[in-house]
Protein backbone atom coordinates (compact mmCIF):
# COMPACT_ATOMS: atom_id res chain seq x y z
CA UNK A 1 0.00 0.00 0.00
CA UNK A 2 1.05 3.53 -1.08
CA UNK A 3 4.99 3.06 -0.73
CA UNK A 4 4.96 0.94 2.60
CA UNK A 5 6.96 -2.13 1.94
CA UNK A 6 5.16 -4.64 4.38
CA UNK A 7 1.29 -4.26 5.86
CA UNK A 8 1.36 -4.10 9.46
CA UNK A 9 1.55 -7.71 11.34
CA UNK A 10 -1.87 -8.90 13.19
CA UNK A 11 0.23 -8.55 16.39
CA UNK A 12 -1.47 -4.66 16.09
CA UNK A 13 -4.53 -5.56 16.10
CA UNK A 14 -4.20 -7.60 19.26
CA UNK A 15 -2.72 -4.53 20.65
CA UNK A 16 -5.59 -2.48 19.60
CA UNK A 17 -8.12 -4.90 20.59
CA UNK A 18 -6.24 -4.50 24.32
CA UNK A 19 -5.71 -1.04 24.45
CA UNK A 20 -7.96 1.19 22.87
CA UNK A 21 -8.11 3.75 25.28
CA UNK A 22 -4.67 4.13 25.08
CA UNK A 23 -4.43 4.20 20.89
CA UNK A 24 -7.05 6.53 21.14
CA UNK A 25 -5.35 9.01 22.73
CA UNK A 26 -1.86 8.63 21.41
CA UNK A 27 -4.22 9.27 18.00
CA UNK A 28 -4.93 12.68 19.30
CA UNK A 29 -1.00 13.42 19.67
CA UNK A 30 -0.41 11.57 16.27
CA UNK A 31 -2.45 14.51 14.36
CA UNK A 32 -0.74 17.27 16.95
CA UNK A 33 2.19 16.18 15.64
CA UNK A 34 1.51 15.56 12.11
CA UNK A 35 0.38 19.78 12.19
CA UNK A 36 3.54 20.60 14.04
CA UNK A 37 5.49 19.08 11.25
CA UNK A 38 4.38 20.46 8.53
CA UNK A 39 4.52 24.22 10.56
CA UNK A 40 8.52 22.77 10.73
CA UNK A 41 8.55 21.92 7.22
CA UNK A 42 6.96 25.72 6.39
CA UNK A 43 9.22 27.24 8.71
CA UNK A 44 12.31 25.18 7.06
CA UNK A 45 11.43 25.67 3.40
CA UNK A 46 9.59 29.51 3.33
CA UNK A 47 10.59 30.44 0.74
CA UNK A 48 9.34 27.37 -1.62
CA UNK A 49 6.17 28.73 -2.02
CA UNK A 50 4.00 25.69 -3.61
CA UNK A 51 5.76 23.51 -0.48
CA UNK A 52 4.20 26.61 1.89
CA UNK A 53 0.77 26.49 0.74
CA UNK A 54 0.90 22.91 0.94
CA UNK A 55 1.62 22.63 4.73
CA UNK A 56 -0.46 25.04 5.41
CA UNK A 57 -3.47 23.18 4.50
CA UNK A 58 -2.03 20.33 6.26
CA UNK A 59 -1.70 22.28 9.54
CA UNK A 60 -4.93 23.47 8.81
CA UNK A 61 -6.79 19.52 8.04
CA UNK A 62 -3.96 17.81 10.92
CA UNK A 63 -5.36 20.42 13.74
CA UNK A 64 -9.08 19.63 12.74
CA UNK A 65 -8.44 15.87 13.02
CA UNK A 66 -6.78 16.66 16.48
CA UNK A 67 -10.06 18.45 17.90
CA UNK A 68 -12.01 15.96 16.36
CA UNK A 69 -10.00 12.76 18.14
CA UNK A 70 -10.42 15.07 21.76
CA UNK A 71 -14.30 15.11 21.04
CA UNK A 72 -14.24 11.38 20.22
CA UNK A 73 -12.83 10.89 23.70
CA UNK A 74 -15.04 13.44 24.99
CA UNK A 75 -18.00 11.26 23.88
CA UNK A 76 -16.29 8.32 25.38
CA UNK A 77 -15.58 9.30 28.70
CA UNK A 78 -11.64 9.25 28.26
CA UNK A 79 -9.61 11.62 29.53
CA UNK A 80 -7.31 12.69 26.86
CA UNK A 81 -3.45 12.91 28.76
CA UNK A 82 0.23 13.21 28.42
CA UNK A 83 1.28 9.99 26.75
CA UNK A 84 4.87 8.45 26.24
CA UNK A 85 4.78 8.52 22.00
CA UNK A 86 5.94 5.42 20.29
CA UNK A 87 9.81 5.18 19.07
CA UNK A 88 8.90 5.34 15.93
CA UNK A 89 8.29 8.60 14.71
CA UNK A 90 11.81 9.33 16.23
CA UNK A 91 13.85 6.34 14.49
CA UNK A 92 12.60 7.45 11.51
CA UNK A 93 13.38 10.58 12.34
CA UNK A 94 16.75 9.79 12.98
CA UNK A 95 17.46 8.74 9.54
CA UNK A 96 17.14 12.14 8.36
CA UNK A 97 20.68 13.40 6.38
CA UNK A 98 21.85 16.77 8.18
CA UNK A 99 22.63 18.34 4.63
CA UNK A 100 20.71 20.00 1.75
CA UNK A 101 19.18 19.46 0.06
CA UNK A 102 19.26 15.50 1.02
CA UNK A 103 17.85 16.83 4.22
CA UNK A 104 14.67 18.74 2.42
CA UNK A 105 14.33 15.33 0.71
CA UNK A 106 14.61 13.33 3.68
CA UNK A 107 12.06 15.48 6.17
CA UNK A 108 9.41 15.32 3.27
CA UNK A 109 9.52 11.44 2.50
CA UNK A 110 9.84 10.53 6.22
CA UNK A 111 6.53 12.25 6.88
CA UNK A 112 5.21 10.76 3.72
CA UNK A 113 5.80 7.41 5.35
CA UNK A 114 4.55 8.58 8.18
CA UNK A 115 1.71 9.29 6.98
CA UNK A 116 1.49 6.49 4.74
CA UNK A 117 1.80 4.03 7.56
CA UNK A 118 -1.10 6.29 9.40
CA UNK A 119 -3.46 5.56 6.37
CA UNK A 120 -2.75 1.46 5.93
CA UNK A 121 -3.85 1.46 9.94
CA UNK A 122 -7.12 3.50 9.69
CA UNK A 123 -7.50 1.58 7.11
CA UNK A 124 -6.97 -2.09 9.04
CA UNK A 125 -8.78 -0.05 11.73
CA UNK A 126 -11.95 1.00 9.32
CA UNK A 127 -12.07 -2.45 8.66
CA UNK A 128 -11.86 -4.28 11.78
CA UNK A 129 -13.03 -2.39 14.66
CA UNK A 130 -16.30 -3.49 15.45
CA UNK A 131 -17.64 -0.40 17.29
CA UNK A 132 -19.47 1.43 14.16
CA UNK A 133 -18.87 4.93 15.26
CA UNK A 134 -14.81 4.40 15.54
CA UNK A 135 -15.17 2.65 11.79
CA UNK A 136 -17.12 5.25 10.16
CA UNK A 137 -14.41 7.53 11.77
CA UNK A 138 -10.83 5.88 10.40
CA UNK A 139 -12.87 5.81 7.13
CA UNK A 140 -13.50 9.70 6.85
CA UNK A 141 -9.64 10.02 7.92
CA UNK A 142 -8.18 7.41 5.75
CA UNK A 143 -8.94 9.55 2.80
CA UNK A 144 -6.97 12.91 3.88
CA UNK A 145 -3.90 10.40 5.34
CA UNK A 146 -3.68 8.81 1.56
CA UNK A 147 -3.64 12.05 -0.15
CA UNK A 148 -0.65 13.72 2.95
CA UNK A 149 1.77 10.89 1.76
CA UNK A 150 1.30 12.03 -1.72
CA UNK A 151 1.59 15.36 -1.22
CA UNK A 152 4.87 15.19 0.52
CA UNK A 153 6.18 13.06 -1.87
CA UNK A 154 5.24 14.88 -4.45
CA UNK A 155 7.30 18.05 -2.93
CA UNK A 156 10.24 15.90 -2.20
CA UNK A 157 10.90 15.79 -6.19
CA UNK A 158 11.40 19.99 -5.87
CA UNK A 159 14.86 19.00 -3.92
CA UNK A 160 16.36 16.12 -5.77
CA UNK A 161 15.86 14.63 -9.19
CA UNK A 162 12.85 11.55 -9.93
CA UNK A 163 15.64 8.57 -9.59
CA UNK A 164 17.07 10.12 -6.61
CA UNK A 165 14.21 10.33 -4.65
CA UNK A 166 13.12 7.21 -5.95
CA UNK A 167 16.19 5.72 -4.44
CA UNK A 168 16.04 7.54 -1.06
CA UNK A 169 12.07 6.58 -0.80
CA UNK A 170 13.05 2.80 -1.69
CA UNK A 171 16.02 2.97 1.41
CA UNK A 172 13.71 4.78 3.98
CA UNK A 173 10.40 2.62 3.11
CA UNK A 174 12.27 -0.58 4.09
CA UNK A 175 13.66 0.64 7.26
CA UNK A 176 10.22 1.82 8.08
CA UNK A 177 9.60 -1.76 7.17
CA UNK A 178 12.10 -2.83 9.86
CA UNK A 179 11.23 -0.43 12.54
CA UNK A 180 7.79 -1.67 11.92
CA UNK A 181 8.42 -5.58 11.60
CA UNK A 182 10.15 -5.12 15.52
CA UNK A 183 6.79 -3.68 16.80
CA UNK A 184 6.72 -2.31 20.36
CA UNK A 185 5.47 -3.19 23.78
CA UNK A 186 3.62 0.16 24.44
CA UNK A 187 0.44 0.32 22.20
CA UNK A 188 0.40 3.17 19.98
CA UNK A 189 -1.21 4.25 16.60
CA UNK A 190 2.89 3.36 15.26
CA UNK A 191 3.51 0.28 17.72
CA UNK B 1 -3.71 50.97 23.30
CA UNK B 2 -4.05 47.74 25.03
CA UNK B 3 -1.69 46.67 27.00
CA UNK B 4 1.21 48.94 25.57
CA UNK B 5 2.90 51.53 28.14
CA UNK B 6 4.19 54.02 24.72
CA UNK B 7 3.05 54.70 21.42
CA UNK B 8 5.51 53.96 18.38
CA UNK B 9 8.35 56.33 18.08
CA UNK B 10 7.62 58.33 15.13
CA UNK B 11 10.85 57.33 13.76
CA UNK B 12 9.42 54.36 13.06
CA UNK B 13 7.19 55.48 10.41
CA UNK B 14 10.36 57.38 9.06
CA UNK B 15 11.89 53.63 8.34
CA UNK B 16 8.32 52.49 6.73
CA UNK B 17 8.60 55.45 4.65
CA UNK B 18 12.03 54.46 3.57
CA UNK B 19 11.85 50.79 3.44
CA UNK B 20 8.66 49.53 2.95
CA UNK B 21 9.46 46.59 0.65
CA UNK B 22 11.84 45.51 3.75
CA UNK B 23 8.84 45.87 5.72
CA UNK B 24 6.52 44.21 4.03
CA UNK B 25 8.72 41.06 3.73
CA UNK B 26 9.50 41.26 7.62
CA UNK B 27 5.56 41.29 7.90
CA UNK B 28 4.91 37.55 6.08
CA UNK B 29 7.84 36.58 8.47
CA UNK B 30 6.41 38.00 11.70
CA UNK B 31 2.64 36.20 10.70
CA UNK B 32 4.20 33.29 9.85
CA UNK B 33 6.54 33.26 13.75
CA UNK B 34 2.58 34.28 15.05
CA UNK B 35 2.00 30.75 13.62
CA UNK B 36 4.48 28.81 15.50
CA UNK B 37 4.00 30.63 18.02
CA UNK B 38 0.32 29.12 18.76
CA UNK B 39 1.42 26.19 17.41
CA UNK B 40 4.32 26.23 20.05
CA UNK B 41 1.63 27.00 23.32
CA UNK B 42 -0.59 24.39 21.95
CA UNK B 43 2.57 21.40 22.05
CA UNK B 44 3.10 22.83 25.36
CA UNK B 45 -0.15 22.84 27.26
CA UNK B 46 -1.90 20.49 25.45
CA UNK B 47 -4.06 19.23 27.77
CA UNK B 48 -5.43 22.51 28.23
CA UNK B 49 -8.42 22.21 26.11
CA UNK B 50 -9.49 25.85 25.69
CA UNK B 51 -5.93 26.81 25.28
CA UNK B 52 -6.02 24.24 22.32
CA UNK B 53 -9.29 25.74 20.82
CA UNK B 54 -7.87 29.53 21.07
CA UNK B 55 -4.32 28.41 19.35
CA UNK B 56 -6.19 26.03 16.63
CA UNK B 57 -7.74 29.73 15.73
CA UNK B 58 -4.82 31.76 16.03
CA UNK B 59 -2.59 29.37 13.68
CA UNK B 60 -5.23 29.05 11.29
CA UNK B 61 -5.60 33.17 10.41
CA UNK B 62 -1.83 33.60 11.47
CA UNK B 63 -1.20 31.26 8.29
CA UNK B 64 -4.22 33.13 6.39
CA UNK B 65 -3.24 36.48 6.99
CA UNK B 66 0.61 34.73 5.67
CA UNK B 67 -0.27 33.98 2.72
CA UNK B 68 -2.51 37.26 2.02
CA UNK B 69 0.88 39.38 2.94
CA UNK B 70 2.38 36.52 0.19
CA UNK B 71 -0.23 37.92 -2.89
CA UNK B 72 0.26 41.24 -1.75
CA UNK B 73 3.82 40.94 -1.82
CA UNK B 74 2.98 39.02 -5.10
CA UNK B 75 1.00 42.25 -6.85
CA UNK B 76 3.58 44.54 -6.48
CA UNK B 77 6.54 42.26 -7.88
CA UNK B 78 8.51 42.05 -4.15
CA UNK B 79 10.32 38.73 -4.10
CA UNK B 80 9.75 37.46 -0.65
CA UNK B 81 12.66 36.17 0.95
CA UNK B 82 14.42 35.43 4.26
CA UNK B 83 15.26 38.47 5.98
CA UNK B 84 17.13 38.82 9.34
CA UNK B 85 14.63 39.19 12.32
CA UNK B 86 13.94 41.69 14.45
CA UNK B 87 15.97 41.65 17.76
CA UNK B 88 12.34 42.38 19.41
CA UNK B 89 10.61 39.31 19.56
CA UNK B 90 13.76 37.43 21.27
CA UNK B 91 14.61 39.83 23.77
CA UNK B 92 11.06 40.06 24.86
CA UNK B 93 11.63 35.87 25.07
CA UNK B 94 14.31 36.12 26.96
CA UNK B 95 12.34 37.51 30.19
CA UNK B 96 10.44 34.13 29.84
CA UNK B 97 11.10 32.50 33.08
CA UNK B 98 11.94 29.11 32.87
CA UNK B 99 9.69 27.86 35.70
CA UNK B 100 6.05 26.85 35.53
CA UNK B 101 3.43 27.93 36.19
CA UNK B 102 5.39 31.30 35.99
CA UNK B 103 6.28 30.37 32.33
CA UNK B 104 3.23 29.66 31.13
CA UNK B 105 1.82 33.04 32.00
CA UNK B 106 5.36 34.72 30.57
CA UNK B 107 5.19 33.00 27.12
CA UNK B 108 0.98 34.13 27.09
CA UNK B 109 1.59 37.52 28.39
CA UNK B 110 4.57 38.47 25.90
CA UNK B 111 2.52 36.79 22.83
CA UNK B 112 0.36 39.16 23.89
CA UNK B 113 1.99 42.19 24.05
CA UNK B 114 3.82 41.27 20.58
CA UNK B 115 0.06 41.00 19.07
CA UNK B 116 -0.97 44.17 20.70
CA UNK B 117 2.14 45.96 19.24
CA UNK B 118 1.41 45.11 15.80
CA UNK B 119 -2.21 46.23 16.32
CA UNK B 120 -0.79 49.69 17.27
CA UNK B 121 1.08 49.26 14.22
CA UNK B 122 -1.23 47.98 11.88
CA UNK B 123 -3.03 50.98 13.14
CA UNK B 124 -0.34 53.57 12.12
CA UNK B 125 -0.22 51.62 8.44
CA UNK B 126 -3.70 52.23 8.41
CA UNK B 127 -3.91 55.64 9.25
CA UNK B 128 -0.75 56.94 7.41
CA UNK B 129 0.17 55.02 3.96
CA UNK B 130 -0.46 56.88 1.03
CA UNK B 131 -1.48 53.88 -0.29
CA UNK B 132 -4.82 52.85 -0.47
CA UNK B 133 -4.56 49.04 -1.17
CA UNK B 134 -1.98 48.84 1.68
CA UNK B 135 -4.00 50.80 4.08
CA UNK B 136 -7.38 48.84 3.63
CA UNK B 137 -5.19 45.48 4.18
CA UNK B 138 -4.16 46.76 7.65
CA UNK B 139 -7.23 47.99 8.47
CA UNK B 140 -9.04 44.49 8.03
CA UNK B 141 -5.54 42.84 9.87
CA UNK B 142 -5.70 45.17 13.10
CA UNK B 143 -8.92 43.99 14.33
CA UNK B 144 -8.28 40.26 14.52
CA UNK B 145 -4.28 41.10 16.10
CA UNK B 146 -6.70 43.01 18.60
CA UNK B 147 -8.81 39.91 19.34
CA UNK B 148 -5.29 37.70 19.99
CA UNK B 149 -3.96 40.22 22.11
CA UNK B 150 -7.02 39.53 24.06
CA UNK B 151 -7.36 36.18 23.59
CA UNK B 152 -3.45 35.11 25.31
CA UNK B 153 -4.22 37.67 28.13
CA UNK B 154 -7.64 35.73 28.82
CA UNK B 155 -5.53 32.80 28.74
CA UNK B 156 -2.73 33.47 30.74
CA UNK B 157 -5.58 33.96 33.71
CA UNK B 158 -5.76 30.16 33.44
CA UNK B 159 -2.63 29.65 34.98
CA UNK B 160 -2.17 32.15 37.51
CA UNK B 161 -4.26 34.48 39.73
CA UNK B 162 -5.46 38.10 37.88
CA UNK B 163 -3.19 39.88 40.69
CA UNK B 164 -0.18 37.96 39.33
CA UNK B 165 -1.14 38.31 35.60
CA UNK B 166 -2.10 41.81 36.51
CA UNK B 167 1.50 42.38 37.56
CA UNK B 168 3.39 40.35 35.32
CA UNK B 169 1.82 42.28 32.77
CA UNK B 170 2.57 45.69 34.08
CA UNK B 171 6.33 44.30 34.62
CA UNK B 172 6.93 42.75 31.07
CA UNK B 173 4.59 46.09 29.22
CA UNK B 174 7.53 48.32 30.50
CA UNK B 175 10.00 46.09 29.20
CA UNK B 176 8.19 46.21 25.88
CA UNK B 177 8.06 49.86 25.87
CA UNK B 178 11.76 50.25 26.81
CA UNK B 179 12.86 47.52 24.23
CA UNK B 180 10.27 49.83 21.13
CA UNK B 181 12.15 52.81 22.94
CA UNK B 182 15.80 52.04 22.35
CA UNK B 183 14.33 50.91 18.42
CA UNK B 184 16.53 49.25 15.73
CA UNK B 185 18.21 50.50 12.56
CA UNK B 186 17.18 47.75 10.09
CA UNK B 187 13.42 48.27 9.55
CA UNK B 188 10.89 45.98 10.47
CA UNK B 189 8.02 45.59 11.51
CA UNK B 190 8.58 45.59 15.29
CA UNK B 191 12.09 47.96 14.76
Amino acid sequence: MLYLKIATPPRWLQQVQEHLEEILIDHAHCEKKAAGTAMNLLFAYVENRELCQAMTEIVREELEHFHQVLALLDRRGIRFRRLSPSRYGRRLNDLVSKQEPARAIDRLLVAGLIEARSCERFDLLRRHVPDRELAEFYNRLFESEARHAATYVRLAHQFGTASRVAQRLQELSEMEAAIIQEGEAAARMHS
